[in-house]
């Protein structure tokens, strides 16, 4: 509905230049500084997960979006819509949780908006947080940039953020206990940045995870996309559970977990920078650009078989963030 | 309940340089650009009334927030929150009714976001705009620079929004219509700044009227504020009204009407840049700054007995914008 919705009215309703980029934010030109701008609401239910919270996934995700954009995350507004009668002592919870964050990630919460609905109009707390980053380099990372022979890279393993939420919503236990792996990304784009990696394009594998990203790559650019499933991390935990509720790990949101497409050349120095970053310890190459134009996803199983993938198929998991 | 989230929860727990501005947006400084940042959510109630809906009172509430700040309204972010079932032919309305505010305002819609929430979990629709503006200028606009001396400039009457969104509300009719205010401000902001007049500060009359406006620059600076009854435009239509509803028009919001103070040798150039521009027309002197740092208010009625304004008493009205 979602996509529907994005295509169909409001892309067209409001169609310019910006809009068309189709990535995470908006890179605009102000007095000849290159700045991104982002925005997102979160509904995340439950607000409370191992790991995080929606404060801390507030914070992160705005923090996140601009950092795919290759932009120094700076300043973020915070806005609260409340359901009359929630609790002060979680709102303070929150912030407390928004502050934390902003402080690892570096930005400053600088202006904000708070709205009381009445009972029964909202559903305990909403936040939407707007991001300001600063570009501080000449590339242009997008998937338009990207080339065949170039490497594609991953931070982490597969869909521990989803399934936390899933696993807390349905009261499920696992032997291992998973935790989501919200935390902010800049730091991994700025050792990419430092260390003088062409970076071409950067996508975190939040809604539909890492196969809905890949074709959304794959789409904006010309090219095929080859990774290797036994490359791919996916912890025991995220697969037991996956099997159980019926998913797909590989279409399973994360939170803190990104790919990076670099020239093929720069692979070792380029996992050396990421790996430096603890959120991307075990950054790892998964496959590559090829040179067909067919904009597909090829993943290539572990028996050996090659599969196509595809957008997450049917509806996507409501309120995950 | 929303002042007291504010200083007791929100504004300590995120605390910094820039919420202390306490200004409708943070004035942030980037790349030597000075950038005005602001966002706030919409929840009003009904979405659609005479003279605007939630989609034209999101781009101008925002647009308003940087003009207020001396900015020029640039780049605005829209996220959506619906409610499942939400109609797509009313979101179409309210994307062409944003798309046509946005391109009157002479700002761009360039990133934004779309969440659905389930059945009772929201109310139809909510809206969050962010704003990114330029200032092109070195004025501090802001309390902290009015002087004994300075006038009280309004752009037009009061209470329009507030009575138009209540009326609906309770399916009141008057005998003569009234319609929302809901209008953006820059253009009045800048032939201020165009006529080179030394802007000390501005508002717009959103939650809590002109009075609450006025006690809160009296607040944050440290002079006492006088107005005129008799100065200060009410339409016979929002007057009765007010007398019917219980209200007191200086506390009804508005959402397409200032103040500006300007120093009093600057009046008659202030008030000609402002009437030139079409929303302030009917711009008038209301009242002046004085000596006395009393930080008060004083409303020198028609009877010509003073009487000291003060912060809206009791419960703001609830989803009012």
């Amino acid at each position: 509905m979602t996509n529907r919705l994005l295509s169909e009215v409001i892309f067209p309703g409001f169609q310019n230049s910006w809009l068309e980029q189709n990535h995470d934010g908006a890179v605009l030109e102000i007095s000849e500084a290159r700045l991104a701008f982002t925005a997102d609401s979160y509904v995340v239910e439950p607000r409370f997960f191992p790991g995080g919270d929606i404060g801390s996934l507030a914070v992160n995700g705005t923090v996140n979006d601009l950092a795919m954009c290759g932009a120094r995350p700076k300043f973020l507004s915070c806005s609260f819509i409340l359901e009359e009668g929630y609790a002060m002592e979680e709102l303070t919870r929150v912030v407390q949780s928004m502050r934390a964050a902003a402080d690892r990630a570096g930005v400053s919460i600088v202006t904000g908006d708070t709205k009381v609905v009445d009972r029964g109009s909202g559903d305990g707390l909403f936040v939407n947080t707007a991001g300001i980053g600063v570009i501080e380099h000449r590339l242009k990372i997008s998937p338009q940039s990207i080339q065949p022979g170039d490497a594609i890279l991953l931070s982490g393993d597969l869909g521990r953020h989803g399934i936390t939420i899933l696993a807390e919503r349905e009261g499920l236990e696992f032997e291992s206990s998973i935790e989501s792996d919200c935390a902010p990304l800049w730091d991994v784009v700025d050792a990419l940045l430092e260390a003088n990696i062409e970076v071409r394009c950067l996508r975190d594998l939040t809604r539909g995870g890492l196969a809905t990203v890949l074709k959304e790559v794959a789409d904006d650019s010309t090219f095929q996309l080859r990774v290797e499933e036994e490359k791919i991390p996916v912890s025991d935990g995220v697969r037991g559970a996956c099997e159980m509720l019926g998913l797909d790990p590989f279409f399973v949101a994360n939170e803190g977990t990104m790919i990076a497409i670099v020239p093929g050349d720069q692979v070792a120095a380029a996992l050396a920078a990421m790996r430096a970053i603890p959120e991307a310890a075990n950054s790892v190459q998964i496959g590559q650009v090829e040179e067909e134009t067919n904009q597909r996803v090829i993943l290539r199983s572990i028996l050996g078989t090659d599969r196509v993938l595809d957008r997450l198929p049917g509806e996507q998991l409501p309120r995950i963030c």
